[in-house]
């Protein structure tokens, strides 16, 4: 039987990690990144990077079309990317308004037109969980459920949102992307775009510490 | 208190009487349409007309990035449009998949991003509960909860999807864009593109038997 799947990559770790978790369970992958007009467009090159390791096909969804109405969040706008801990209050600044709702019925839409798809994959976790809402276990739930009812025509079988990293911390993604072979060093984490990870942005903290409390060699070169 | 308020606009009869209606009842309204690859875009030079004779600012949103990746629908692929009533089987040709999630998505999170915004405003309506099952009370009582969780940071206030045609035949929307004084000859129906309606496409005939069972003179030229 054929096990199709779409998943978005954002050229981050825990999408790197959902995606070689997705091939090494069998899944024939398709991997889509998005491109909302984030400052930097570093990551898509990472995430096409960590596609080709894979060999698997990837595609550039271009939403630069309204990307610039989402208003409101460091990661679009000139708002300065904060520094400090991630999962500070200043990290909030950092929440692009529904994104996860748009690009999961995007792909969702995309899968129900393919009736060998049956996972819609997707990176979130629980460290994403206090400052983003639309990284939640009660939003992925409601959100499927949303999705399954408005396609129901459509879905020649059982498509689902599948997020297996929904409920493991940055540290366990480490440890098990490690096991995956996850070449880490083609992962890009830092908020800032500059020529290497800045190592002082809430993510890259985040990043940091989860290698160290995973004790996997980090790979990363941090500027500071 | 300012009353502000997005919407979609797809060209056609009902999310036109949906705008008049809003900008009746005081709403400071902004309109989009979607591009996502539609044969013919007729239907987008209407929207944008109506949002003018409305003089309300009207956006296109171009999703032609991924609309071909949505197929298995007569309105974006090769698929000859079916004739025949509305209500019957061969309309389900016509579904896009998860268009109205997308859409949805996109204008919440556009509304989530400006404070003064409390409604996204949508048209669907009961005529098209058989054949499309985004369009359904279920489904945007879903929709709703799941985008609602998904931005609860964000939300500075009571953002809801308002889509107060969503009992509402044809025949009664029409009655109501009458009483609107809405510009019915400036709307496009007809899932063909040709010069006027063809009078033969599912869309066409219900649109013709919407205004005779309303009582409402007709301006559409039809070809058949």
């Amino acid at each position: 039987m054929i096990k199709k799947a779409v998943a978005s990559i954002s050229g981050g770790l825990d999408s790197a990690v959902l995606a070689y978790k997705m091939k090494k369970e069998g899944y024939d992958l398709r991997l889509f990144s998005f491109d909302y007009g984030q400052r930097h467009r570093k990551e898509l090159a990472h995430a096409w990077q960590i596609s080709q390791s894979l060999d698997v096909p990837w595609q550039l969804i271009d939403l630069q079309g309204f990307g610039s109405m989402l208003k409101g969040s460091a990661l679009t706008d000139e708002i300065d990317v904060p520094e400090g801990h991630y999962e500070e209050e200043s990290m909030r600044l950092t929440v692009v308004p529904n994104r996860n709702a748009i690009f999961l019925s995007i792909l969702w839409g995309i899968g129900s037109s393919d009736p060998d798809v049956s996972r819609i994959g997707c990176g979130v976790h629980a460290g994403d969980h206090y400052i983003y809402p639309d990284c939640r276990p009660e939003f992925i739930g409601l959100l499927s459920q949303a999705l399954r009812v408005g396609t129901v025509n459509h879905r020649h079988h059982d498509l689902q949102i599948y997020a297996p990293l929904l409920n493991l911390n940055k540290a366990q993604i480490v440890r098990l992307g490690h096991d995956l072979g996850v070449p880490f060093d083609q992962t890009w984490t830092c908020y800032k775009g500059k020529e290497i990870h800045c190592g002082k942005c809430g993510s890259c903290r985040e990043r940091r510490e989860a290698f160290q409390i995973a004790g996997v060699p980090d790979p990363t070169s941090y500027e500071a």
